[in-house]
């Protein structure tokens, strides 16, 4: 006599289970707190998913997000052109902005190298990082990716990338935690990472 | 200079944020995730919300989660009506059906007591557990709230509900781990905690 879930209840499950964080047991308590909400609570998340995916793409110049084709950073012509802040993730512009140490463009991957996931330079937006420093003018890349190995590892193949262009390379300064997230660290220690920020190569 | 995610990003974390065990960096990081997937991988989440709020709904008799006027197990003809077992939610039936010790019905109470929370015996389905007494020829309940403190508050108000009326009340025996959650259990607790349930009041 095997329990199952009612088949919609069970497909709310499995979704909610391929959230990244979210194991079996936290989709099904998930699941079931929105069954107990109004319909209207629930369907707002629903909502809020549709309209993000409907009206947020990618700024076709960084990949950072946007409702336009440029992001707002992009598209404000007081940021310094000549100086670029490469990121895994849109969400870690927004704890680089807070900083207030950077007055540069960025520039999203999308992601970090990880060859056991089949994450190379190709499923990045190396390519077109690459594409900008002549058009913009970039003399300076500021790589801040995580302080994790795949970070390490995206950071050291797009210093030997840059660098034999004549780009000065430089890597957050420590002051981060290893092994941790970008997105975590306080404002204070992400600050003063921005600020003793070390060459690599070249 | 304060940076902020764009309006429908914001929306969709804040939406997020509002889930049971979502905090606001988890929020951040699935929102992203969305972002990224494929309008139709991320929609097929939004369209599970929406399809489960519509299809489904409680039972009228045990307020178990439902496709129609009754649950599939009140719609059973072979379980036995003398006997209920109280769960606090739906999710709660699937964990005890699992162990194939039970062949009563169920009440589900929506929750449990928790004075500091406002929730007392008149925010739960405690006065429909009583109306179906009679009706249904009850003379057994088995209480089947959680291990921990506001599931024991609400097991007392219930033996002390129930017992006067002549009803053989039990708890589920010791087995289950203290302070944790009973959809947690194993099969094998739970169903042994099931076959040693100990009676309670009167």
């Amino acid at each position: 006599m095997a329990a199952v879930h009612t088949p919609p209840v069970q497909t709310l499950i499995d979704e909610l289970g391929r959230l990244p964080g979210i194991g079996p047991k936290s989709a099904q308590r998930i699941a079931f707190h929105l069954l107990k909400l109004s319909d209207t609570d629930a369907n707002r998340l629903a909502d809020a998913i549709r309209e993000a995916k409907a009206r947020v793409r990618f700024c076709d110049r960084c990949f950072n997000v946007a409702e336009a084709d440029l992001c707002p950073i992009c598209a404000d012509e007081r940021r310094d052109p000549s100086i670029l802040c490469v990121v895994e993730e849109s969400r870690d512009i927004i704890a680089i902005e807070r900083t207030g140490e950077f007055r540069g463009r960025y520039h999203v991957l999308l992601g970090a190298m990880n060859p056991l996931e089949g994450i190379g330079p190709d499923q990045l937006k190396i390519r077109e990082l690459l594409s900008r420093l002549g058009p913009e003018g970039v003399n300076e890349v500021v790589i801040c990716t995580n302080p994790n190995t795949e970070g390490e590892v995206t950071a050291m193949y797009l210093a030997r990338q840059l660098t034999p262009l004549g780009i000065t390379v430089s890597r957050l300064a420590s002051g981060l935690p290893v092994g941790g997230d970008l997105e975590y660290a306080d404002e204070l220690t992400l600050g003063r990472a921005f600020e003793g920020r070390t060459r690599v190569g070249g």
